[in-house]
């Protein structure tokens, strides 16, 4: 860790974080006895926001890796690079976090390839160390060391999921869009407007998550009502922001944009 | 930056763009909030110069990139190049947008690889930073950084669909092939024809679009209708030149191309 | 052996591991033997620490090896690195064990390329060799040395098996679930919990394990019982702990959801 | 462009070709409005030879490249070699192109693989440049620069055709086997050999071409009626010239032989 | 061969093979012929240990390469690795084995990609040679060099087979299970047991060799009846040992397992 | 062409071949028009020796490559391989031919991948030159180059076929088994057996090349016939000596087996 600030991986700021339910009590005594976390839950729901507020709360720092099929062991655990004087060992994310003691959060782990996953098992049991195969070493983590996954059980296809050896060493946390009320908080907060208009752009939201599986793959998320608002901000009117902000990024479907564009009639 | 003139993705002249709705205020108050865009519409109608356009008249520099099925995430973010004293890394065109505060337009992202476009998510929340993991550095976007992506409904198979984790962090923008009146001045100002025969030219490309999901995947396209007439212009006959540049190119179709020959007859 | 200590690769402490038949005999006839033994069970039920736990009773170094999709031969075996002096091999984590007569543990066996397993053949007959053909050199094992692989039955898909000629190659030792009364003493002393609340657990999973197979892929683990019992000491109340340590990593679907619930509910 | 020498891409004689319409005049016209061009047409009719000619006609370098599945955006593009100074760019045969202002002709492009040549795109617009992502540099093309693609639209398969956003962005221009007075004269001129027995050769082949669809995947090309001419010009009798250079090649069903063998012993 | 030293290859101690029919005179004229070689027969029969006893009858060493999918043609022929000079060129180990005349032994030859083995056909006909193309070569084998496959019929799928061009350059011999007599011989032998034991694991054996194509994929092989003698030598009771040898490396039905354990009770 | 030397492709002594139409004379006269030829037949029929003695004959050097499906472009035309320097350049062994003035023999050529056979074209056509696109540099072919290829018409998949484009750029020879007279004569001389004993091989063959077809993939080849007829000469019994060099390398069917065992028994 001599050339990688640890530093950096410390949130600086407190996170805007809304807690909905028990998560932050449940989540503090899961990282007590560090125990793996899964996060399970639609997209923009606030996964990631959640974790981020954690580790700041906890004060460890946390190292983000956006898991896609491409991810290779190596991409995860290290590898040589070559050096003016030879072949020289790069840590990869999962192990830098493993030495400081960080916690690592494996963002989309349903995308990484089923069985590149094998890699963290020997960190998320009684072993809690990661062998660097390459290089001869065997990393024991950092006390302080946890890790935690996200991932979208809607989402997952029949050729994509954990597998039951790799879900059995987490425990698990559900997330959902939160309530009406809270929601509206987020988004008159975020998205700087009056709270009239994030009310009406949450109840906008609340009729697109009705229509998953009748024609949306998925309803309007948090963020996009954030965006919607944050556009009526800069003085575009609501109708112009809702189109581009919460309707067209959604469907390509006539019909479907016509109902949601009535939704968002009847409101603004 | 030190190697790389940021200079040279400043748009020096005005492109030519005519505006046909409130697109170019929609961008403004995206671009403000720094809102990532997505632009939707079928070959040849216009996105790429759209962006252009916007990102002369913001005064910002332009990064683009052609997206293709063969593309990394180290092609996007960058890798370890060998050098006379090792390894040392180069920034790809995404560090580069993120490093020097430019628009980054990834065009046709559907081509990517679904699960590529991930490295783009920590740029497109609250977040706006890039992890180079394997450089081990948190790349912290400049404030001026706005990320673009261009797709086709049409043209989107059911193998390839952005995922709605990606589609929810963008607000969408239609583009559509321009009215009559607009695309016979776009025809011969670009085409430098009178506006007789641009008339001509876009009264066949009308009826060919007409023909779209009847025996044509897409109808012509303006930039075919500017190259018939600038063969026009270079002293080619109408027929030939429209055989040339409208007809042959659309389609191998024997009776299809007797029905295009048709409708070229019917003006010239 | 000159700059990896053999050391590292002892067991230090004795592992906590409860026999629950006469599998330490015969496992020590085999090692007698230097027969190669396959470890056959589900998820979570105790194989790694079995192998742990005889590797510190037989005083012999164990290296693990998390077997996966993308392992080649050469990260069994090793390779060539590029040194200040030109290329130096690297033996890989077989090649160490075989030379300095540790247990070497393939965990996961069936996830590695049913090719790639071909390498350890020449290890596991009369030869008890290993050809390094890269290097050009015949490593004979060390007396010492034995291989254990380990397999899930019921994981093993229909692409996924080992090869006759690999499993007519090992003994078998077949592992399950311990009894209820051995298991209620793991979670006991794993969980740090009393003695009652961890027959309660162990109740709960046994209903789960009724369901393999209507519903469920797997049953709940011993490792997950311990998870729920750590909770419980960290003061999480028991619903809470067991949701989210039991229920929610083993299922998304609402209805078993409910059926566990249930199940949790019955006992606490 | 230090060390590759523009003037080897020059056509140094005049590459014999036989117009057949008014391709050339097209060809000039496209040129003058530096519009890319597409060449259809079936195996062996002549389509690089009229690039050859045409670059000859217009005194400007021609690169060709014979496009391939294997074929990287890179090997178009170029990449960094390893140098005794590190690494060096090196352009490749597109970059070459458009740097020096050559005609850059892409044969046989429908075997590239459809998003490779997403790549030319940027070549191919009002842009006329070509990012080299992996250098940092945006090429912009020298105003002689022409692109140049052939495809066969017979061979075209469903898996393998040009995407509607590359196909729009050429003029085409139709090839086809000459008529058979102008092929005899072709045939008499390359094949050395009387007129009579070149017309017989032609008529040969005019039945097989009959045969396309009909048993045979495509008929005989006027390159083989030349080789049957050279044999017959090096003391080969006609049938046993025709057998090897016309019959063989094309099919190995015995039908399809005696009715192609007829074909050869009624006009010889 | 300056670092290889040949004298590694050659097998110092007669290996134990008891021959069970003409199989030795007959390898014996091939090899006087140096005709190809290809020896069939079912897993664990002893066609290995057949060719090390042939190698150190004639008295040549031998080189054994295990076959597997991802074996590529330069794993075979050799390739340049990066020296402190440059490339050095490091023969594979079938051109050391053409080049000191060694009995080279493909092992499990169906494994490898069929169109690799396409590089053995030259030194497999009158040629008797190696071209190494990468490095300008063309190695003339030695005048004691002989090729030797291996292949399973019963195992080889209908992906898997070798192709006619390959298998027509190779004489064969077929290999069999050994006669009760001589089986129980080698158990005894090899697994240092009283006759009357062999003689019991031999009959098991047999039962599950009868039931190949009705619930098994292969029986038990001799290797296995080996293991189960060594457990019994080391004191196991004969039920565990033929249940850890026997029965559960075979298969994992429940059946299958009943009936070979009954066949096993009925013996012992 | 310094470090290479061309005579050792230059055939030292004159090859054993028997004419058996006017494959001779067709030959020279395609040599002498540099016409690529093209040699259709099945294994081991004597394509490769012709090949040889024509080269021979001819006084040209020959460079065969065996092809094969990992065969890229760069295995033919060259690579840059890292020097103490830096980069070299190697040419492949298709270049090394161009330059030198060899004939180049691709066999087995639709085992490589279709469109690497790409990169041949511009050698077979009235072009004859060689891109090395890698490189920046035209080879153009020495005056004596040309290019021959075998492929084995029954041997061809569905997926695995010439293209039209490549077909006709070939006059092609058809090669078959010799006649019962002439094979009678080659496998006399080439097993060093009477003629007796030759002319009852050839008669077993005869058997089994009806067979083609009704359950054999292929009959015996000429090939074959001399293994046995070579072991038949170390002194092996003829009804052992087949069923090691004709029988069992043909066929594992039991029932084929026997009707071929009784061919050899009719005969010996």
């Amino acid at each position: 860790m001599s050339d990688i600030d640890k530093k950096q991986y410390l949130i600086q700021d407190e996170p805007y974080y809304r807690p909905v339910a028990n998560e932050v009590a449940m989540y503090e005594a899961a990282y007590a006895a560090r125990m793996p976390v899964m996060l399970k839950g639609p997209t923009g729901c606030g996964k990631s926001r959640f974790v981020e507020y954690m580790a700041w709360r906890l004060g460890k720092p946390l190292i983000t890796i956006a898991c896609n099929e491409d991810m290779t062991a190596s991409d995860l655990v290290g590898r040589f690079l070559l050096d003016i004087n030879g072949t020289k060992w790069q840590d990869g994310p999962l192990t830098v976090a493993a030495r400081v003691g960080a916690i690592c959060y494996l963002d989309e782990v349903v995308e990484a390839r089923q069985d590149t996953t094998v890699v963290i098992h020997p960190l998320t049991d009684h072993r809690r160390n990661l062998p660097l195969e390459k290089k001869g070493e065997l990393v024991q983590a950092h006390p302080d060391f946890q890790l935690v996954i996200s991932y979208n059980p809607g989402y997952q296809s029949l050729m994509k999921d954990l597998k039951q050896s790799t879900k059995q060493r987490f425990g698990a946390l559900d997330f959902d869009y939160p309530s009406a009320e809270i929601e509206t908080e987020i988004v008159a907060h975020e998205g700087n407007v009056e709270r009239a208009v994030a009310e009406k752009l949450v109840q906008v939201a609340q009729r697109s998550r009705n229509l998953k599986g009748h024609g949306l793959d998925e309803g309007m998320s948090t963020r996009l009502l954030v965006y919607a608002a944050q556009l009526i901000g800069k003085g575009i009117d609501p109708l112009s922001a809702c189109q581009m902000a919460l309707v067209r990024p959604l469907t390509d479907d006539p019909d479907m944009r016509d109902t949601l564009d009535a939704a968002v009639n009847t409101y603004f």
